[in-house]
């Protein structure tokens, strides 16, 4: 259980880090889109180990084939069935860990939920899997595209360097522009050059990836228990390594009076628009028309390059030790996982809305 | 569509908050429970607006009935139905605003959504409709007291006072000591100044609860898309005015290092412990037997006493008045349904987890 | 588990046979259907027990009432929650079998998976649930009108006594015209005498429900498991007492060659359709817009007025008699009950198929 | 939407007849399990086409990879995803009905639902797909025979040849002896020679598959909407070309009366049995530890080796030529999709049964 998302436009991943391969299985994406497996090909290159100096080394091969679902370059409605395989998958780099509980890994809680656990790599803990949410993401982004929907997600923290400006005074088309993936350059530097030096000094960092959506029209969400935001967390929340989550004015909004809160309402020729917008572009878990907007805490990741104690499967007291190469900062692979799910959350309640009136 | 909730344990609800009644439908609760009537009472009592001067002096009658589900006195398996009547429904007070879209509600996009909108009192979007998940969610709690769960929110933020001590340092059984529900006296006594001044400025402010669950067992929680904190994000982002969650070291866990951040494993006796607790009780979206904690950012309440700039259905621009009796601060009720949303997030995932083994 | 049925338009029942009440809640019915409670009152008059000789001479009382999700007269694309009191709940009749198994009831089968079982009336198992149906299914079929779809349910057989005419050749106008509803006059004064006669033998009957769907537009239907006739045979027998379902040329098509089976298309001016209807309707599981018609097989009710030897919960053996007042045969009222899951089913797809195409 | 099948134990499927290749993603299998693939390969060697003078001489490799959710021989409790590549998916032998609706296929429905379609040997609607069911099955029977309970289907109609015997009276280690399976040696060689007849006139035939499931636990099956019998149905009516469903006395019980055709309750030693099984080992929806069992109508395969009269997207009159190879009779092959579909809705439910008490 837990390995599908969404309702009408609805993915189901599989796949181990080292097992033979994984995939996704999109059900639902309307027919007719046409599918431009470079944009895939593209956004699973955003993700991708050992893009920079800042990212881990690890070479995974991450070339996908399309097996079903597409016909002479458009998507007919029926699954799109996508595998990556692991064209790699030695575990000899793993024995010395396979029975030892890693800190902060998933580990020890697989152990005791399944009593088996495929240990190389962290097997389906891994983030390996999120190849395939990219996956699907791009194909949702493409339906999001169509009906004029942009998803943009960038690195606003590093640690404490966090990023001040709001995302109206950035230009997010400069995000890939360096490869922390902040769309602000000197802040940018800085936050390479600090995560150079937490790498380094065999550590890891934590931060925040900020992600905006324009274009969404008002009526998506649906009330209660499915409202867009909460949607939207829990899709950003099902991101290996996230603590937090918050949109529009966020943690910060508490500590706001109500009369500065509200977002007034105006006309704008026949267009109903917000003054401000605290709200997120969200109103009672529904979109108003504006942007979207919301931030996602990252952990600094699990794996480091020091010697840490540890008990192992027989309850006896072992060193666990960093091996391999592993990211000292995962932000700047998170901000195309980011886009992706928040594409899959907006493309899936665009389906839903249709079904609202009448 | 989005008006359930849950896998195995589910709710349903419905009502308006001006309709003839409102109500939950459980499926799932196990057959064999003790149900409590008097806790749900309780628990109601603990959510229901009028009890303090903190809170809005709108009288509400929260007379719930259970219609189905109980046989003496024991859960049958079978779906349990409840039904609260809204004995005075009448919408005389809400003639003033049925086309007018008041700021940061959800009248806007509800109009926009479905074309028509019961406006009185934020008809569905209205946060009575919780009164349904807090009478489920007192039926979860039985279930989880059943199996040494018990879960325990207070509010830690109002405005920008902040409790600085962490759970650790506190007397939770001295939450609902207070009526701002801070079970640190002191503190409680400043927050509660604070909203009444407030209150009194025809205004409203945004706060923070806080929540703890003890004696999760290891093993809760999904792998990839529904992992535990991710369906416990959800859950509490799907509360009225909820802006932002975090659990374990959340958003300040950013700034952290690895190797400060990962919490080491020990050997307890028989159980395997961590050192500490930044996990927040969750390792790869899956319980680890150690106390599961996390926040909840509430906004400040989008009903001001306050006249207020904004347009109508027909586009004109209008006035809203300030009319009626509304909370300042919506965190001291809140407390009541954050615990619900989060027993029955927890009682869902204890039965999923039978399923886990051959 | 299992008492909700549809993906978009949902609906989830609750109550037992001698509880307080029961009721259902429907989510996602489209804003801005006109709700007549008039034909809700009309369907639950079809069903109810006591309506002739034929039938229980049973009292039940249907009054319902809408508690949410219309205003004004409109759905408002909430969840429409209905209630159904019990106004003569008294369980005293019931002592007698409190802890017998009755022959080819649920009791047995409840008490092994549950362990507590209301046993009064047979609890949840009860036909009482299908009340709750019945309305639901009755805005269903609002909505399939306001499309031109209608669905028409009748009595083709009692017993051994079959109706060998198909629908073509009756006016499905005239089923409710005679207290059997089997729109041949002539043979339904036969099924009426031939129930009377079983009747007074205190014995019970089998029979055949057939069903006719008339105005579905092609390209209803889900590839793969979620065939249009699979969630229709589904529903049929979910509905108590049933047995079989078949639709189109059935079981008896089994034993056509695929020359004569097969429907060949043709046009009729702008219209593709098919020269025979072998199909019903239904290809691939998606609708090609001709005529969808089914036939829902009831056994003879289990509850008859004789002794009958059984075992009880403490494994002795026991005799079970034959007391209250009950159906000789389930036919004349489950036609209103085919009808409202057929509806379900339908209104279902229809919106579903909205998400089809881009 | 609907490929999915399954609550807990869930299977998505994936794949057109001639596209690259198809698979299934099964998500909820407890961990723990010993897979044997050779038992897979069994399976789906039962299904394959060119098995035999009586089925289709067309050639289809069916060689499956797990791809993830086994390791070390035992299943992970992640999902466990398998692909069977399409080694030869040449569509040249399609050109000629690519615009063409064949008569009793979904070419006509598939083209109005999503207005593109993969032509090539129908596409999704090809019973290629149900390789992906009899792989995921056989997964399924694993976990079954673990627990104790076996699901035998065989042949027992064919055309009007019917096997008059209950499978009481036969031995079912004997269906897979005869290319028909049907476990009657003399009547499986009356069926095999009709079938070469039929075959030889270049028509088809439709035909019966009985099931029977022993050893299933009292207990197992949800009520009112989710009944055993009802997903089971559902789950027989996804199979193409399957037109109807009955279990236990079926539509000859609508012929019985009560008193012949209740299931009396008897002791035996601590065991609750019943003296007969019209009930087919479902009452209300729930198993009561008897064997299951039920029938299901296949119609005649749709293509022919015949010229048969249509119309193409263009509404022009078109004749569509039979060519290529195909099945005369399909039963003999539907044998295993009947038991991996049964086995798929028996461990589902096992499963979910584990949540109904506390």
């Amino acid at each position: 259980m837990g390995n599908s998302f969404g309702r009408i436009f609805r993915i189901s991943t599989f796949g181990e880090s080292h097992g033979l391969g994984l995939g996704v299985v999109i059900d639902g994406c309307p027919a007719g889109l046409d599918i431009d497996e470079e944009l895939i090909r593209t956004e699973m290159q955003r993700r991708k180990p050992g893009q920079s100096k800042i990212t881990t080394q690890r070479k995974e091969e991450d070339e996908f084939r399309i097996l079903s679902g597409v016909f002479e370059g458009k998507s007919t409605g029926t699954p799109i069935g996508m595998v990556i395989m692991n064209t790699d998958q030695k575990s000899k780099d793993y024995s010395h860990i396979s029975d030892k509980f890693r800190p902060s890994h998933a580990d020890y809680t697989y152990f005791e939920k399944y009593g088996v656990r495929d240990y190389r790599g962290g097997g389906r803990s891994s983030a390996r899997e999120t190849a395939a949410r990219v996956a699907a993401g791009a194909i949702a982004k493409m339906m999001l595209k169509h009906f004029g929907i942009s998803v943009q997600a960038y690195v606003s923290q590093v640690g404490d360097m966090k990023l001040e400006k709001s995302y109206h005074e950035l230009d997010l088309g400069q995000t890939d522009d360096n490869i922390v993936r902040c769309p602000d350059a000197g802040m940018a530097e800085k936050m390479i050059g600090f995560i150079d030096e937490v790498r380094k000094s065999r550590d890891t960092v934590g931060g925040v990836v900020s992600c905006v959506a324009k274009g969404v029209p008002p009526g998506l969400g649906e009330p209660v228990f499915d409202r867009l935001h909460a949607e939207l967390g829990k899709a950003m929340l099902s991101i290996n390594a996230v603590k937090g989550f918050e949109y529009g004015s966020g943690f910060e909004g508490v500590k706001m009076r109500g009369s500065a809160h509200n977002d007034a309402f105006y006309k704008e020729g026949d267009k109903v628009k917000t003054k401000t917008n605290h709200s997120g572009g969200i109103q009672g878990g529904i979109s108003n028309g504006e942007d979207i907007y919301f931030n996602v805490a990252f952990k600094p990741v699990a794996t480091i390059m020091q010697d840490q104690e540890s008990v192992n499967e027989s309850g006896e007291i072992v060193t666990v030790s960093g091996k391999g190469r592993h990211d000292p900062c995962v932000v700047p692979r998170a901000v195309a996982i980011v886009e992706a799910m928040a594409a899959l959350v907006l493309a899936d309640y665009l389906l839903i809305s249709r079904t609202n009136k009448l």
